[in-house]
């Protein structure tokens, strides 16, 4: 074991024309720090790689980091066991998860983060697969993974880029909401934390973070300014501001599902 | 062979407070017609079947037929087996296509539809499930189905209440649009017809319908007033008022899949 978890789980790749990943460059700077020289990049979320690997290429050069693409390997799972970081981008999280099974990387991948301890970074659909499943998705299953088990780097699920009901607006389908209250319906479903809270975003005008969530061991903390909901099966809803301690979610998990 | 296939699949189970299928209850009652007595009902999608079923049963009494809900039954199989009639309500989807596979009873309905013909009617996740495959719901996957598949009854996808991108709302997910893209990105996709379509809806005040689509054998025609578009594999989308003929989305599906 070199060292303990490190997780930085963005909820959206872009916010309002700040280019790919510019609202959240210092958090990852600081994150990866000056001991990482390349980062393993997992473009499997979106249809077109090599256009993907470019564009992550391009700002993580400008960070000071290599980038190597995965799908640039012959060999996928050598490329997880020799990487220094991993980061998975967002795009659909069905198509992901599904090439990350495809590919063999799930205990690849586990085993790097949990027992080597290298840094993982997730956007969007790379932060959803980090969690314990995929129940929690906003994207459309537009294939079928051989299962909705996740990661399972964080023993709870997280919605990124949850926008609150707009209520002026016709509404037909269910709210965000309603999803979650219906997921927690189900026997023994974990915590749902959403991400980017739009209540919250709204009283921070010109803003250009989003929200994240960094967890290094056993402690996790909120990031960024835009607040987050806490959804846990059986309660009320909880808003949660930047900053807050959610370390309680990565170890009290029986103890939130009653 | 009693008679053609029968469907009338409905977006959305109520429209702005006009109460539990007030909107579309003419075509129910034309659809069903004078000589069904007796509609069995499928509770699935939602968690508290009991109050689901009485809610049905209250609308289809006052429209002058009898529902049995098929979660009162020993033996769903057998039920579908004696019924006259299916209405399967909205709710989850993947919620109540997995519970259609576990109740064994995705054969047994499509032979009742297709072969023997008797009426089916779908809402919201009942027409979902009606369709080839539920990989254009916007449903969240709560639960896990042993597969996307669904029952069949027409060769393409439907995407029921459709909400055009509002463009003044901050929008971090992807657009309705660019997700059907995504799953067109996938070989062999089938075309995805888009119910309810915001912009027509507009265009009529005080609206009191959904879309409907309306299959009798081979013969497909958009019902209500509010329009849809469709989304074929490699081309634009497309506008289609009320009124249109959908049949060759019926029999031309590999010819619309290059
Ligand atoms: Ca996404
Ligand atoms: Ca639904």
């Amino acid at each position: 074991m070199e060292g303990p978890r490190r997780l930085l789980l963005i909820s959206n790749s872009t916010l309002h024309g700040g280019g790919y990943l510019g609202h959240c460059q210092q958090h990852i700077q600081s994150f990866l720090g000056q001991k990482v020289k390349r980062v393993l990049f997992i473009p499997y979320a979106l249809h077109d790689r090599d256009a993907y690997a470019c564009t992550a290429r391009e700002k993580f050069e400008s960070l000071g980091y290599g980038l190597d693409s995965i799908h640039e390997s012959c060999d996928p799972v050598e490329a997880v066991k020799k990487s220094e970081a991993i980061f998975i981008g967002g795009g659909n999280t069905f198509r992901l998860l599904k090439a990350l099974y495809d590919n063999s990387l799930i205990h690849e991948i586990r085993k790097r983060v949990l027992e080597d301890g290298i840094p993982y970074m997730g956007s969007s659909a790379g932060t959803n697969v980090a969690t314990i499943s995929i129940n929690t998705t906003n994207d459309m299953p537009i294939v079928y993974p051989p299962s909705l088990k996740a990661l399972g780097l964080v023993p709870f699920n997280i919605n990124p880029h949850y926008l609150d009901p707009d209520v002026k607006r016709t509404h037909m389908g269910e709210t965000r909401e309603e999803r979650i209250r219906q997921y927690h319906e189900e026997p023994n479903t974990p915590p749902v934390l959403l991400e980017n809270h739009l209540k919250c975003f709204h009283l921070h005008q010109g803003l250009r973070e989003g929200t994240m969530l960094l967890v290094e061991g056993d402690k996790a903390t909120l990031q960024g300014v835009t607040g987050a909901r806490l959804f846990l099966r059986g309660k009320k809803p909880t808003e949660h501001e930047p900053g807050t301690d959610f370390s309680f979610l990565l170890t009290d998990s029986n103890l939130l599902n009653p």
